[in-house]
């Protein structure tokens, strides 16, 4: 059975079923960054990673069904878990947010995010994966303004969708811009003073 | 002195001095567009659009010093000008913004500012070009924050340029991620009502 783990020495690697081989996957998702890194997105194409990772290219289809469900698989692997931390004060939990954000943008990793959105502009498969990327990112957030409105910190009718919508789409705007020196605290208050009780 | 009208027959357009031509500064701006439509933005080279307008490189650059600046002008030309028109409450006036640039940025020439954003992330001059658009637009934009401002719509603390940019940040995200068949009204609301004196 030694054609079933990533250190065979044979030519191609091998996953039989559905099941995902941790290190066939973790293979695929190292010979996708790399080509990232060398060859820019374009060069993220699924023929050529299938070929460094030497995995089979159906493999590849039946993890990552598009390009673009793998140029996200890549970000996720290096962005990491990213657990919001209720600080007690949305804006604070937002603020730590953002600042985590920015930081991590501007690394070579982060800024693969900046890539996906360029290339969901001219690339279908790209802009569902990011799409379906937005939507889990944005019910995380909703969950972070749930926390707040639980609590009672929020004036009356802001939705938790909307608000957290704000808050992604001014960092996003600071990413597309090149912006990410920005003041994480000031942000935080700037999107969301006006929606806190007794901040006015 | 018929070599310096768009009608010439002569091989090449020419313009001397500072001053645009406004005959041959149409024709750049025309063949740019073509361009863009026939090749996408990757075939829009100062190159190629000095040879389709029969124009001298030289007065290309003299125009628009880089390919993010000929690209902004194509897009601003198509979009035309937009006049904010004060509709007596801050939330009327982004809803009938919301609404025209939607359904701008859903026409081929409109998506020219998608692809704009899209170019930026590997083109410095392209990101130069929109830097330069976005700080135009947003200062445009907090204008139209402080109308509302000075008639005592607004809660107090709201800075204009940083309300001005949610709003403008919530657009782009539209843009960015294909959802251009907002409900304008309820957008605006989303953004705005948390700002707006008697609101909650």
């Amino acid at each position: 059975m030694s054609d079933r783990t990533a250190e065979c020495a044979e030519p191609q690697r091998r996953s039989i079923g559905a099941k995902r081989n941790p290190a066939t996957a973790e293979a695929i998702l190292t010979a996708a960054q790399e080509l990232l890194r060398e060859k820019g997105v374009k060069g993220l194409t699924m023929e050529a990673v299938a070929r460094r990772a030497r995995a089979g290219k159906a493999t590849l289809y039946k993890w990552w069904p598009t390009r673009g469900a793998l140029l996200v698989a890549v970000y996720e692997r290096s962005k990491g878990d990213y657990a919001h931390e209720d600080k007690g004060a949305l804006i604070d939990t937002i603020a730590a947010f953002y600042h985590h954000v920015f930081d991590f943008w501007k690394t070579p990793e982060g800024q693969v995010f900046a890539l996906i959105i360029a290339e969901a502009q001219s690339d279908a498969d790209v802009a569902e994966a990011l799409e379906r990327y937005r939507e889990e990112r944005l019910a995380t957030l909703a969950e972070v303004v749930g926390w707040s409105l639980a609590r009672g910190e929020l004036i009356e009718g802001v939705q938790a969708e909307a608000l957290a919508e704000a808050i992604m789409a001014v960092a996003w705007m600071r990413l597309m811009t090149g912006r990410l020196d920005s003041d994480a605290e000031r942000l935080a208050h700037e999107v969301l003073d006006g929606w806190i009780v007794g901040k006015r």
